[in-house]
């Protein structure tokens, strides 16, 4: 029998409920609103009031996974030098999967790389880019707040150093003279450093 | 029959054009001193003066191949602005699979990351590492010399380069939103110019 949502929540986290489970059964299947509004056990008129586009009922509930995974963090806590926290945020996307970086790329090739990826594999995956991309630049935005950064693209800033985060974490991947751990944070240390000094 | 080494090499060019003769052949797979020397057609004493190990042989073969795909650039050219050819430099190396990033990075999955490596696509891997790593190195150490860049760890520097590179690289491979072209471009030049404003 499918599970049902949790009783007494309302109609927009069943709906959330209902989209987080059904990614975890399938991942990579394209979800329809109609499927996501049966098993939530609300109308799609419901849930195309809560969520306008299926883009936005996805990055949601990739938020929500991301929630689980990584918790809030310690972006305000300004006893913690800025540059530590930075490296913290960035460390934090990093180790996020926790698995063997090996096992992680082998899942990510299989579903993105070695075949043309499905409609549904495609959303998912750019979702979750949205996500990362977002916690970063709110990681940056809160040091901009309270001047430890220049006023800057965030943006921009946040997009480059995905790209650096998921260079490190291919690396991780691939094989290696040593351990990878001083490097990376070192190498994590010297973006932060190059963002904190512009 | 076996392809024999040109008439009228060198020794040392010889031993060269073998190992690489026998990468292409059977990349990944671990070349015997002997084996090299036999093909090349000279004694393995012979080898073992020119290449005392076997990672020196390796490297020298790997920057040859290397050679051939990436040319010799306009480092050197003053007229040319430093982050210009920073950029050149960086785009180089990112462009030089020359193939469909998909194709390229299945290669490098099933080569490395599938399975545990062989201890000859390992060598054959961190050697070409290495080369990527003397490559970017060597192009701030041109900027270096010339005063365009401030005196620091270029080794450290390059090494951080090669990641954001790495990164870049594996996103032309997963799926994107758009083009990749205009937001490499723009992150080429936005890493360009953190380096050089250090």
């Amino acid at each position: 029998m499918e599970l049902q949502p949790p009783e007494g929540i309302s109609s927009r986290d069943k709906i959330l409920w209902a989209a987080a489970t059904m990614l975890g059964e399938e991942p990579g299947a394209m979800m329809s609103v109609r499927a996501v509004a049966k098993r939530a056990g609300v109308s799609t008129g419901s849930l195309q009031h809560h969520f306008p586009t299926k883009r936005a009922l996805m990055d949601e509930v990739i938020a929500r996974v991301y929630d689980l995974i990584i918790p809030a963090d310690a972006m305000h806590d300004t006893s913690i030098p800025a540059r530590e926290r930075l490296v913290a945020c960035l460390q934090r996307l990093l180790v996020s999967a926790g698995a063997d970086p090996r096992d992680a790329w082998r899942e990510t090739f299989d579903r993105y790389i070695a075949n043309e990826p499905s409609e549904g594999a495609r959303a998912q995956y750019l979702a979750s880019e949205r996500e990362l991309h977002r916690r970063i630049e709110y990681c940056l935005n809160t040091l901009e707040d309270e001047g430890a950064l220049l006023p800057g693209d965030n943006a921009r800033r946040a997009r480059i150093l995905f790209t650096f985060i998921n260079g490190l974490s291919i690396a991780q991947a691939l094989p290696s003279d040593d351990t990878h751990l001083p490097t990376e944070i070192d190498a994590l240390y010297a973006v932060a450093d190059w963002v904190l000094s512009q």
